[in-house]
């Protein structure tokens, strides 16, 4: 392991300067937002720096832990401290314009649950349960499709939440939702795919990720009843968000999902169903998955990033009979498979009805979480409105005429909050008069909502030029 | 989910036959083993299957046990019962004669470690402390490289348990070694590699998977000294075990090391040094690993598959400063990341000394197993011997000219004992004088490795033509 950090980096500190410990940390700060210490460095023992800087080692340990709040650095008992994941602090896309301070403490981007909503005892409890009774033979190389215990869970939780029509054996578990669509990428190029259509508003990520397995993303236009199944003519398959459209919020409206499946049926086409948070409706009961209409032509796939956890890396497919065995055989090549103790353990969740619980707990929060923003908004900041059905884990805000996106963004940058704007999820070449932000409102821990969407009013209702 | 599973299969059975239990038994695993019920598929409860044919509900109940304890069937507590994977107890390659009896009660075919072994008990406790103390943003989208805290830990084992010269910022995680084969071969692909070198006996599926990333593997000799380095003109990597080359048991020559280390250096070709079974080695400290000769022109490709269980999926490249960058991308092409959690456990595994000591525990047993197979069949079978060094998993048992790798194979089978031959690990046209066993003496639980051996002694001392 490297040891010689403490060597290799010079601090430029006055020991003698007042404020030794602002300018301890923030001479940190500067190294890591830099790239001077990259992601992964580990940081000399406090004891060390200290010694090295000539200061005492408590101004060293509390410089430490303010980067630990602000998530530059991280600290693990017993493996000492690092620096963070630059991706965590800084959002994505769009840049903002350089000089902005990059001090972000609160979060309204898009993309996670509240991870602070984890169940963490109760997949303790679950893995212990499985770590109790499994016979050892599972902890062997596991199978491909996913282990029996948990496609059957899902198939019983699929049916029942999402109602999917669904064989145990047509269940093929992947590691998390890009994994499921970058094999599902090279399934459709395998059987001679070129292109695929996509939503004109959605993940970027995932548009590059169809690219990268050699397709061509073919962005379709989205109205307020969802995609608009126009110009399918030379695609294979259609990638779509039918239950909550990301991130425009609308729902796919039955004529529209008949018009894919009818494609589907007519042409061979493939309908892959992102279904990433359909659990999570706030208003009435979700509306059923659209693989229900059309077994044998709809892929639906599904993950457990959102309502449990990214970091679990749990995603399944449903998949036409037709598909499955070439699918598992793309799969193997790609040649990852997940770990069959965590998949027991979520078998074990779902079939203990923890699994049922944590989306019971964690819709009710996600619920408030929302009201909250729309009345907040209503309240404070007229002229912005909360567009799409009451459901998800974002919201699209669209903002008045005066208002522009970046400038949005950036002012809130300055009081640090990250925001999303709609701009970084457009594929489309549409000309829309008002800007948006795509307001992820369950990212914040619970105890930072409230200064969050302070400064999100804040930042909308100063300007206006 | 399907409930009528009683319903459309037909036992073809006469509820007053005499001997009832067995013919019910009879009937399921015929019903298993031609494969009209499919692996995955869940039975009935006990009492609907025995209504449905009129027997005893302790009779299914018992013919259930018998087929689950022959690894026909699995039950877990509280979801029922199923039909098992069939790879588990039906030996991949060579096949065997049909006609003869399918029932594996015994298995010594190489590739998995004794999963009896696996530290249950610490794992759980890793597991605890990590759901205790790790901060929420852990939980979310994991790091493509692997988190810090497993790579840091990773960099110090490799170190000081395989000389390995490593910086956690070398050190990319994947989804078992199979995840990082398959990356690594697309990444070669992307370079515009069109050939890889690989050891002419060795894993056909590895060959297969490099295949399957648009590959030529091309198949080198391999002596007493390893793998023979002549013929590298054209391809861009060599895909070694040096530790202890798999299958047939021998190290890689100090001189053989240096000369594919030259080629590497001299042609811009890569070494992946796949160190699969580094950590046990029985008579000595092992030889350390073939990276630390030059770090800028080998990968080292690890995995916790022996040491802990291959279920976990869990492997780790350390990779040249100038493939980083191109391998997370490709990497991330694939889709797969693994469970943060996973990562996060194993990393306090390791840094609380629960690795090593599990390290420690496997290699004894291993070493006491592999002794116990050289003795007995020194003492029981006389001109067939076990070559190769004392290290690994698995040992190459070669035979008198007078036994027939598959007649011995057929016959174990007829015992209820599943063997692999060479054969199923040769990818070169040559000429053996005599078969061999690749004997995986890891695999059984500790409870069946005496009868294991004594039905190998005894397939191996009929015959002879």
């Amino acid at each position: 392991m490297s040891r010689t950090w403490a060597n290799s980096l010079d601090l430029h500190l006055d020991a003698r300067a007042p404020r030794i410990r602002a300018a301890v940390e923030d001479a940190l700060r500067e190294a890591v937002t830099s790239g001077r210490l990259p992601a992964g460095t580990r940081l000399p023992p406090t004891r060390a720096l200290a010694a090295d800087l000539g200061v005492a080692r408590n101004t060293v340990a509390d410089a430490y832990a303010q980067l630990v709040a602000e998530g530059w650095l991280e600290a693990l008992v017993g493996s000492g401290t690092w620096v963070a994941d630059r991706h965590v602090v800084e959002p994505p896309s769009p840049s903002p314009p350089s000089g902005v301070p990059r001090t972000v403490r609160y979060d309204l981007r898009s993309g996670e649950p509240d991870l602070g909503l984890f169940p963490r005892r109760a997949w303790l409890a679950a893995a212990r349960a499985v770590l109790r009774e499994m016979p050892d033979r599972l902890l062997g190389y596991p199978d491909p499709r996913g282990v029996p215990e948990l496609r059957v869970a899902l198939a019983g939780y699929l049916g029942r939440a999402r109602g999917v029509s669904v064989d145990p054996d047509r269940i093929v578990v992947c590691a998390g939702m890009t994994h499921a669509l970058a094999v599902l990428g090279r399934l459709l190029r395998a059987r001679g795919a070129e292109s695929v259509a996509v939503e004109g508003y959605g993940h970027l990520s995932h548009h590059g990720l169809i690219e990268r397995q050699g397709l061509r993303p073919v962005p379709l236009p989205v109205d307020a009843n969802g995609a608009r199944p126009g110009d399918l003519g030379g695609v294979s398959a259609a990638l779509l968000t039918p239950a909550h459209q990301f991130p425009l919020g609308v729902t796919l409206h039955p004529e529209r999902r008949r018009a894919f499946v009818d494609w589907a049926v007519r042409s061979g086409g493939i309908v892959i169903e992102d279904d990433y948070d359909g659990e999570f409706r706030y208003d009435r009961q979700p509306v059923g998955a659209m693989q229900a209409l059309a077994p044998e032509h709809v892929v639906y796939a599904g993950t457990a990033s959102k309502s449990l956890a990214p970091g679990l890396r749990l995603g399944w497919l449903v998949v036409p009979g037709a598909l499955r065995d070439e699918l598992i055989e793309v799969k193997e090549a790609s040649g990852a498979t997940t770990s069959s103790l965590d998949q027991l353990t979520l078998a074990q969740l779902i079939a203990s009805g923890g699994y049922d619980r944590q989306v019971r707990a964690a819709r009710l929060r996600y619920r408030r979480r929302r009201d909250r923003l729309v009345s907040t908004l209503g309240r404070r900041v007229p002229g912005v409105s909360v567009r799409g059905i009451s459901a998800g884990l974002q919201a699209l805000v669209e903002l008045r005429p005066d208002l522009r996106e970046r400038e949005v963004i950036a002012r809130a940058r300055e009081r640090g909050l990250a925001l999303d704007g709609l701009e970084g999820y457009t594929a489309i070449d549409e000309r829309r008069d008002r800007g948006a932000l795509v307001v992820g409102y369950t990212r914040p821990p619970e105890h930072a909502y409230t200064t969050a969407l302070a400064r999100l009013c804040a930042a909308l209702a100063e300007g206006g030029s």
